[in-house]
């Protein structure tokens, strides 16, 4: 079977585990503390980062971007055809705009937000030092960025059915990933944003999210409403 | 014509230089300064980041990973074919590997080296604050950084005949376009790394790359052996 090697709380992981889902693949998942390093993982893939992907004939593919490139690739069928969707569908134009959003998902929401959150909530008070308080001019600042990119994802679905288009996405599964992980830790003011309040009830609704809703660390609980579907 | 919107030291810039290069493609560069924000850059890119493709037939194409998968996918013909290869060729193992390593220097060398020496040399001295010293700390964690990475670039040349493979790849070119920003700045010593720095000739040898060694910025003009083939 199929091995995802990945960090609960990771967006980069759950992007592609909500990929997998989409497209029906089983897979078995290998938790993996990526502040460890452990020389093991580093083997598996040099530059320490989440996910990996284990193919059963042996090919390993490394971070989100070579897996998802490698699932678009390998799984273009179309539902007509009696397959899953593929997670990059549509012409050059549609497939141009899902890879623009991704990047700013998995890189800028992702320096912007994500990481910084996640160490000031999660690495540094959770998992380093238990109890540190987070740093406040961060999260000033953190606060900020998030509510220019939940008024962009708005804007988006405001326009469009999915983030990327009319077809569901890997866009709208990178995005998800990552305001995942923040619903989890309830840094989201849902009642703010009402339409991309919207698209995320239809998004964690389909059967690849329910794995991610959950989700539960001893160490750190998901926020109350996290796994309910109608919030 | 095509037009590409860049800044000459921009590394994500450069290596779609290098792409549309060596699929023998025709374009026109527009200069822009990405600390700018200018308000007409924003409406062609809301992420702000470099650099930009207009296609003839007005589709526009954000950002490296929107720009190097769309000629990936636009232009997959093999030189038997009578066309220049493509910029990500082979079966799905190559293709994997090829976006592991653009993966890796797109943003683990970016932001382990590339990123922090522009700001320390380039932007914050030259561009923002003429004059102003850069931070030592920075430099040193910058410096060993990139030990690192050249031992990898040593490693994988040393097995292969290319960074991902038998063939040239975008992994080279990435990985080109941020080698090239450091030698501009002065900042590789070639000869500790000479397994890097015969790729690194054979790479700077063609044809796509030597507009690059073209570039010359007033405020900072390259390294004495910037352009020397030879070095």
């Amino acid at each position: 079977m199929r091995r995802l090697t990945h960090y609960p709380l990771c967006p980069h992981s759950r992007s592609i585990r909500l990929g997998l889902g989409e497209l029906g693949l089983d897979f078995e998942l290998v938790y993996e503390e990526p502040w460890a390093w452990r020389p093991s993982f580093l083997a598996l893939n040099p530059s320490g980062s989440l996910p990996v992907l284990e193919l059963e004939h042996g090919l390993v593919l490394c971070g989100t971007y070579s897996i998802s490139e490698y699932l678009a690739d390998a799984y273009p069928q179309h539902p007509a055809d009696g397959g899953p969707a593929p997670i990059c569908p549509g012409d050059y134009e549609m497939r141009a705009e899902i890879r623009r959003l991704v990047d700013w998902f998995h890189h800028k929401f992702d320096r912007e937000v994500t990481r910084e959150l996640l160490a000031e909530k999660h690495y540094q008070r959770v998992v380093m030092e238990r109890g540190k308080s987070p740093n406040s001019e961060v999260l000033r600042a953190v606060a900020k960025n998030l509510r220019y990119h939940l008024d962009y994802v708005c804007f988006l679905v405001d326009h469009r059915s999915w983030l990327a288009g009319d077809d569901l996405s890997f866009a709208d599964l990178a995005a998800g990933a990552h305001l995942s992980v923040l619903d989890y830790l309830d840094e989201i003011r849902w009642q703010d944003y009402p339409s991309a309040s919207n698209w995320y009830v239809r998004l964690k609704s389909r059967k690849s999210f329910h794995p991610l809703l959950d989700d539960y660390l001893t160490a750190q609980p998901p926020a109350a409403h996290y796994a309910d579907l109608d919030f």
